[in-house]
């Protein structure tokens, strides 16, 4: 069974972190293999580790871990593979992988470019002060 | 004219803010309005009220900031509404509005959910250890 965590960042407002389950209840509808489920740098739980933990107790013998950041800074490029590092470790039967992170798909930033236009295109018809 | 502004949160990294320079580059081969420019919350050049100022003495009339977060917590509910309000005293000619933020579009979680699900996919194929 194939697990796949999404890696966000994770804020003091639990309201921050809607359209990552958004995104991942969107992904269940198509990803029929395995639990699709989400993982907090800081500030929200579950942490890597124990989102990791969860997934192999649920059966899972391969997990892929995609982080959720459109700029690629610290946060992946340091933070990250030193977690997955201590989690291979802690883990060695399992099958642990990490992608890119989401920002560095160009389709992904057509589609932000796509819908930041029709946002902005659309904040002409509105009022001068809102939001 | 009508000039967009992509309000990202910056990072150390200058590598960091390429993906929201390739979506910028992509805007404008579809906004011929007016300019597609970046504006950075934190660590990064220019801030939000010098990437304003430029747009305006560019010929502005009007500024749409949309931003560039999937969550949507201090940053934009707080600090950019500091922001904006500051900019608007500082330009009282000028229509100078905000979007909500680009990880509230729900195109956007499907692309990042169709983009998510592909990485994953595509993990299984590679090195267990990779990247």
């Amino acid at each position: 069974m194939h697990g796949i965590l999404l890696f966000a960042h994770g804020a003091r407002d639990a309201a921050w972190a809607w359209p990552f389950e958004a995104i991942a209840a969107h992904m269940r509808t198509h990803h029929v293999d395995g639990p699709v489920a989400l993982a907090y740098l800081e500030l929200m739980q579950p942490g890597l580790p124990e989102a990791v933990d969860a997934l192999v107790r649920q059966g899972c013998q391969a997990i892929t871990v995609v982080p959720m950041f459109l700029g690629a800074g610290g946060h992946v490029r340091r933070d990250l593979p030193a977690l997955m590092e201590r989690l291979r470790t802690e883990h060695p039967g399992l099958q642990l992988r990490s992608t890119c992170a989401i920002g560095e798909s160009d389709a992904v930033n057509r589609a932000l470019a796509t819908a930041a236009l029709a946002l902005a295109t659309e904040s002409l018809a509105g009022p001068s002060t809102a939001p």
